[in-house]
Order: structure tokens, then sequence, then C-alpha cells
């Protein structure tokens, strides 16, 4: 890649070593001469904010122009239970939904399947139906919100539900906002909540891709998301690549599949994890901006500016949060959202405090919420674009989060890009390493965790409130769902069903249309996600088989 | 003066202008141009840490070598209550005490003296004799911690107290190390607690200079305090300029005492708040320690360079608390913190979330020491001295800062000095000016505070728990100071007040031996400061006379 940086090497280097927790050393201080050893120039690494290659942020006046979203993921027990949690937050001044759905959603049972049995509406919300959607989303209306879906292998189902609620409100799919996390790549990587093997999901992935740059301009098509990676314990060096490296993937499936890169990349964005390591994550999400924009520029040969952005939404550290003294990740999560900011962030959720414990109580997610509205409107930090712009450490950090990254893309390039990568296990054995490293220093005493490992109380764990959600939350579901689908016409569901096999079955065909029109007819989410079973394969966990 | 800064011009300036708390204009960015624009170099504006003028921090490897200090201020009912408080502080892993007296003892007042009724242990510890002391510093060996005592108007009676504490522990006074606050000239300009006029406190300072200079060479004498400035309305500019102003003062004090400024500038230290605008805040510490060393230098001639470092203990913002939505001022508390440490301070004292309800409880107070604690263990923010170094925006920021601070200053000498400009009452009216328009501000609705003026709950503050201090502690404290000085020999106690009065009559004797004299031999914090009152006169506040 000729705008490969050059290796970053170090200027000063004292015996009191330190590293980032990625394993980056750091100097006791940097100055001009650490820039100027490397050739570092102001118009090629960062260029003004809103200029190519975006180091300092994809808009000139950033948060002035456009604050960040307040988007907290929320979700739990039934359609109605989470309906009423959007009007809470919406009523304390969030600016953005975003939607957290149960295990049997996420890997495509309907709440009457027994594999559904005890989960239903407990870590999410429940939804397999158009009226399920409906609730949710009940006197919301879809025109006037951004709205976030974290849904991955039943994606194109929970979309299309989506589309046909706001149809029955009289929007049409060109009016909506919002984004799909639909990411499936990281789904092997990291979180492992598959239905299908990887080819099948991408080719569900392509025909989405096709169907929303001609039906949904301004929704987001694919969340390409490092939280997930992060979460199983990556480092913020391996985050940024195999995230890039998904992002990849998914331009290459797109190009592949003849659509041009100017006419879908804009449509992709970018999910992060926020960590510890304050200076390495505000890092990171500079350097993430100044990478893709010439991966899609120089790579992919895109011409159009908004092609070259990465935008991202952003989530504090769910893994930093420590059960001990729970007040404690007050803290953590506020200089985590700083950082985000600090970063150039787009949208960003920040993580109760007592979610180390269950689903957040109202309380604490205002207070998470509040954290943001602090920051925003108290802090004055949103004033200026990029303020830590040109700081000789935080430059300096940019570059060798960026080389290290580079170096993870390019052996992914060598083994023939990252599906073939993911089959293999490279970036799982690479995560696994790190996470091992990780506890590793944890266990010794090495790396500090505040309560924890250090500064720790006898009253560890003391009570505070948390979320229950009831058990009526699971036969209510159920009781919902069978009487949805006794009511409806048989021989319809019938023939629906087996026009989206056929899609599945044919190449030639895009899938979404006849999802879309399974789901207008009452076709459940668990009835589509078996199709994707009966023609895609099921996949099971290597690790498992 | 030589060095004054150029003025800083904007270069660029779009519609929407933004403006720092002090009121400084902020452009949507910064860029290398805004730096090229007024000459700026890195060798004249800042240096390498630990070198000239110390723009960049006090020691070249800043928290790498040497961690800020974790000070809690802490005090509260009799000296034994804090006592404990103290050993749990320094059990849950503090590194430096720090005492907060009561009204009486601030104001000079025995707990026997019917001004004291009601007041006695209640927003501080109660110490007016040699047994109180002792007991404040029970178990806890004097030579082994370092320590802050908030004390003004009677200092010089608290800090002989400390020395006879001490003596009694087998500790002499060259092996103390920590700091009074005795800033009499804050008092005036904001905090009012005073004793006598304004010059006759500052002939007490002068003889503690000398006395101190040659007895505690470890001991900072003076620390020079913008906090109550701040906490009074002032604005970041204010607090820096009129708090270089006094030490201006306290530097020409000791000067024409006949000292030498290398013999008694390295045991000056500074005190600053940390308000909410962040990186107006770090620019201030910067400012501080770049305009303190050109102030000791250039101005008083010093050569060693231990005289040109600005020190400096930090406090964040107690007037940013909130009652509303009290968790809130956790993340206050801890954006302030960050704050603090990106500025480069040594020592920090992070306000609990429940003080603007009372003392704080031992959970909050913990809390707040985890605060640091994450900030130095987790947040990797120490690891690189002076981070932000370089950045365009803080590099503006703090030219303006301190181009600002530079007018006050020399408003203040064109007067005459301090003294002057303290006595004319003009420091106070241009921080009441400031607190008006920050008053105004909030009231408008043009600047928002979370919870109060702009997302507000109904179920506002909501009972956490509180600190409660009992009606015994007075009884107790007015039972014992009656039975220690019914014990005393009337004649001694006679002979020993009779030699502080002669010394305060007497321009030409040091107050400090007799003091030291007195309290060893059981004369009270009320009764030597009725001296003060006899022979320095009393002082009434002008806006009441």
């Amino acid at each position: 890649m000729a705008s490969l940086p050059r290796p970053v090497p170090p200027v000063t280097r004292p015996a009191d070593e330190r590293r980032t927790l990625s394993g980056l050393p750091l100097a006791a201080s940097y100055g001009p001469a650490d820039l100027a050893a490397r050739g570092w120039t102001y118009e090629q690494q960062l260029g003004d904010p809103g200029q190519y290659p975006f180091t300092r942020g994809p808009h000139a006046t950033m948060y002035r122009g456009k604050p960040w979203t307040m988007r907290m993921f929320a979700g739990f027990g039934t359609p109605d239970d989470t309906n009423r949690r959007f009007k809470f937050l919406l009523a304390n001044g969030q600016t953005g939904l975003s939607t957290a759905f149960d295990m049997p959603t996420l890997m495509g049972y309907d709440p009457d399947h027994p594999r559904s049995l005890g989960e239903v509406g407990r870590e999410g919300v429940s939804v397999a139906s158009l009226a399920d959607m409906e609730r949710l989303f009940g006197d919301i209306p879809l025109d006037q919100v951004s709205t976030s879906m974290t849904i991955n292998a039943p994606a194109a189902v929970l979309l299309a539900l989506y589309v046909a609620v706001a149809e029955r409100q009289g929007v049409g799919p060109d009016k909506l906002r919002g984004t799909l996390q639909n990411d499936m790549l990281k789904e092997f990587i990291a979180q492992k909540e598959w239905i299908s093997p990887i080819r099948g999901h991408m080719r569900i992935i392509r025909d989405m891709l096709g169907w929303c740059t001609r039906q949904m301009p301004q929704w987001n098509t694919i969340s390409i998301s490092g939280y997930h990676i992060r979460e199983a314990g990556a480092t913020a060096v391996q985050e940024l690549a195999f995230t890039l490296a998904d992002g990849i993937g998914y331009l290459q499936l797109g190009v592949d599949a003849g659509l041009a890169v100017d006419e879908f990349a804009p449509r992709l964005s970018y999910f992060w994890d926020v960590h510890n390591d304050f200076f390495e994550e505000v890092a990171k999400f500079r350097a993430g901006r100044r990478m893709w924009a010439k991966i899609v520029r120089e790579r992919f040969g895109a011409r159009e500016p908004r092609s070259w952005i990465l935008r991202t939404h952003a989530q504090t550290a769910g893994v930093s949060l420590m059960a001990q003294q729970p007040l404690n990740n007050v803290v953590r999560t506020t200089l985590q959202a700083l950082a985000a900011v600090l970063g150039g962030t787009q949208s960003l959720h920040t993580n109760s405090y007592d979610e180390t414990y269950a689903l957040p109580t109202e309380d604490a997610a205002t207070l998470a919420l509040r954290t943001q509205q602090i920051i925003l409107e108290e802090s004055g930090v949103a004033a200026v674009a990029d303020p830590l712009g040109g700081s000789y450490f935080i430059e300096t950090l940019t570059d060798q989060v960026e080389a290290a990254a580079w170096e993870y893309i390019h052996k992914i390039d060598a083994m023939g890009g990252i599906v073939r990568a993911v089959e293999e296990g490279y970036p799982q054995r690479e995560i696994a390493r790190a996470a091992y490293e990780f506890q590793r220093q944890v266990d010794s005493g090495e790396r500090a965790i505040v309560g924890v490992n250090k500064h720790t109380d006898e009253g560890d764990g003391d009570g505070i409130p948390t979320l229950k959600i009831e058990e009526e939350v699971e036969r209510d579901q159920v009781a919902r769902i069978k009487a949805w689908k006794a009511r409806r016409d048989p021989a319809v569901v019938a023939a629906r069903v087996a026009a989206v096999r056929t899609a599945l079955e044919r190449d030639d065909l895009n899938v979404m249309p006849p999802i879309l029109d399974a789901v207008r007819d009452g076709v459940t989410v668990g009835e589509i996600s078996d199709e994707f079973r009966r023609v895609l394969g099921e996949h099971r966990d290597p690790a498992y088989l």
C-alpha cells in the first residue's frame, strides 16, 4: 500500500518503560523531535478536520455543527417494556434509539421454540413478529428518529419488520434513518451468534447491500463492529485491524456483486469499543479514520469524499465494569466517554454502572446518559474539533497504532482476505492470546484494577438496586406468538416461506423482497431463520465439534 | 515585563463563536497556522518537561517518577473523629493528610467562646490546644506523613501546635513535611476569614517566612490559593492572575524582610481549583507554571531552578457540585480530576459527591479517592509527561489564558501591588462582576447545568446518606478546653501570653518563638488570637460597616 506510514522509531526511551494496553511502548515524554524524526507532516498525517484523510474528524466544525448522537442501548422484556424505556430515554434527552434483542431473537428462534426456554426477554427485547415490532415502536414516528438495531444472523428479517412497521405508519424505507449491525464477520471472529456458515451469511449481506443501496439511502446497512472483538479480549490494535479487515471484506463483497463502491461505501458505518487506556483509545479513533479513508480511496478507488469518511458509534467497555465497588464504574465510564468524544465519535452509548449485575435500572441508565450530557454541555470539550490534534504524544501514538494495525491487515491480505482468515481461525487465535495475556497480568497483579486486585474493600458488591425480569414476560410472549401463528392463513404463510426458500437457493435472486413480503403476511423471525438453516446450513462452533 | 507573550490573534473565527468559562474566544479548530501566526516556538513557550519555563511540568518524567499525592481534605467533629477518618483514608491508599478545621478554629476562637456556639466540629475539626492537636495525629508518626493544614488567620498558632506535637514524638521541625495554607491575601480577596487588618497578618506571615526558612526546610510555608478565589465566583483567568499577584506579594514581603529569594521561594506552593471547563483548566495549570517561572526568575532574580518551579495542590470545584441528581457529581469530579492530572498537578483532593449536602460520608470519600486511583492506575494517562503538549488548541489556549492573566497583574502592579489593590477592593469587585455574569448565564439558561436548569428530574435531591455531626461533639470539646485551661499554672500562661504580645508590638522581634513557647505551655488558639486582636486590631468587612 503506497500510503503505508513509516515505522515509528522511538526517540527517547528511559529505563522505566511503560506500554499501552495494546503493548505499544511509551516514552516518558514526547516533543517536536519525535515528529521530525519520522518526517511527520500536518498535510499528510492530519489535514484539517473534515479533510482527507479525516484524522481530525469527519466534519470541519465537528460537534459545533452536529453534536454526537446520545444513543443508549436498551431492550428487555416484552416490546411494551422496551417501548416504555425508549420513551423514558427520549424524555430524558437521548437523541437516538438503540435496540437490544434477546438471545432467541439474536439466534433466530421464536419464543415458542424449545431453545428459547428461559431466555425470552431476559437480556434484550423479544421480537418475533410484525406485531412485536409494532409494539416496540408504538407511538414513535419512525421518520422522526434514528434507530440502531443490534442484530446480525437474522438481520435481514428484523430490517424487513422495521420497514413493514414504517409502511404501516405511512413512512417509506427511503425516509428511515438508522443502523443495522448486520456484521457477521465479527460474529465469527468474536461474538459467535450465527445461524449458518460464514459464506451463507455473506450471501444474505450481499443481497442487503444491493437492496438497501437502492431502497434505503439514509440507512447504514452494516455497522462494522469492533466492540465485540474488543470485549472478547482483543487489544485496541487488534480491534482496529480486524474490524477494518472486516470492512475491506464487505467492500469487496459489494464490489464483487457489481455495486459501485461510491454507491454503498457511504452507508457502511463503524462501531468501536472504548476501553480504559485513555490516549490509546483516542489514537484508535483517529488512526481508524485515516486508515479507512486510505482503504476506500486508494484500494477501492472511491471518488466521493463521503465514501472515504469513517463514521462511528462507540460504546464504553462493558468488560471494564467491575462488580466490586460498583460506583467506580461511573468513573470508568466517564473517562471512556470522554476518550470517545476526544477521538471524534458520531454516536455514543455509555454503560450503566450496574451492568455487571443485570440489565440497567432506569436510575443507572439515566446517570449514564447524564454523563454524556455533562461532557457535551458542561465540560466545554465539544467546542473545538480534534482538540488534541498536534500533541506530540497523541500524534506519535496515532501513528504507532496505525502502523501496528496495518501489520495485521497485511497478514490477512496475504491469507487471501478476511473470510479465509476467519475460516482458518487466525483473528480468533490472536484475540485469545491477547485475552490470556491480559488475564495473566491481572492475576499476577502487574495490572491494577481498582477494587478488584488493588484497593479492595471488605464490603464488596454491596447491594445496589437491580432490574428484575419477571417470569410473566416469557409466558406472555410465548402465548402471543402462538396466537399470532394460529390467526394466519396457512396457505399464504407456506407460499411466502417457499418464496424465501427459492431466493435463498438461487444466487441470482435477491432475498430481501421475498423476506419483506413474508413478514408483511405474518411470517416470523424463527420461521425465516429456519429457511436459512435449511438452505444455507447450520454452523456449529468448531471448538465444540 | 520583558517576557510578555504577544497578544494571541485569532486565525479562524466562524460565525458560531464559543467561549471558555473565562470568556476567551474559541475557534472551531486549530492548526499549525495558529501557532505560526504568533511566532510560537517550542523552546520559548514550552521547553521539555522539567525545564524552564516548566510549561510542561516541574519534573522530566512527571508521574512516572513521582505520582501526584492523593490528599483528601478531611476534618469534622472532635480530633478523635478526624483521627479515625485520617487512618481510614491512609488504609484506603491515600498518600498525604489534609486537615479541615472548624469555623471557630479558623477564626481564632476556642470552643468555650460565645461566638463558637453551634459551630464546634461542624464543618471541620475543632483544635484549640496542644492536647487537641496531639489527639488529631494520635498514632500517626509525623516524620512519616506529609500533612496539609488549611488554616490562615491563626496559622502561626496551628503550625506551632503541630511543631510541638512533633517534638513530643521526638521529631524535629526540620523533619516535618507538609503545607500550611497561611494565605491571608486570598482571605481578603475572597474567603473573608480574618482576624486583623491585612497589614497585621502580613507582619505575622513575614515572621513565619523567616522562621520556617531556617527551621523547617521541608515545609511549605504558604499555599498560595486560587481555590477560594475561584469558588467565590472568579473566572479561571482571574483565579490565575490574582493568585499569582498574591504570590508576588509574598515574594516581595520576604525580600523586604531581608530574605534571599532563593532561600524561601522554593517553600512557597500553590493551590488551584479545577472547574468544569476541561481544557481551560489544563491551560491554566500550564500557563501558571510558565508565568511563575518568569516572575521568580526575571522579576525577582532567583538563580536556583527549584525557586522557579510552581508546585501545586489542586481540588475539584466545590461550587460545581449540585444537590440535584447528586451522582452527576461523580462525573463532574472525574472530569475535573483528569484535567488537574493532564495539567500536571503535584497533589489532588477530589470532592465527594455528597458534599453539597454535608461533610462527606466514608463511602462517598472512598469513591472520590477511588476516582484518583482509577485515573492513576487504570487510565494510563500518567505514563507520559504533559501528554497534551504541542496540541495546536491547548497551546493557543495556554497562551490566551496567560496573556489575559498578565493584563490583570499589570493593572495590580500599576496600583502599587496586591496589598493596595486588595485594600481598594479591586480584585473583589472583578470577582463579584464575574460571579454575577455566571449566575446571569445560568438563570437565563444560556449556560446549561445538567439536572439544574436542563435535563431536570422530578425526583430531585432524592435521599442519599449524609454525615451527621452529633451535638455531643460541641459539649465534649467545650468541657475539654475548660478543664485544660483550669489545669494550667496561671502565672506561666500570663507570662507566655505577654511574650507573644511584646513580640507583636515590636517589629524587630519574630513572633514565632514566643508562640511556640506559649503553646508548649498550654496557651490556646483563642488566647493567642486574642493577642492578635488586641495588638494588630480587629478587621471588619467593609461591606458591613
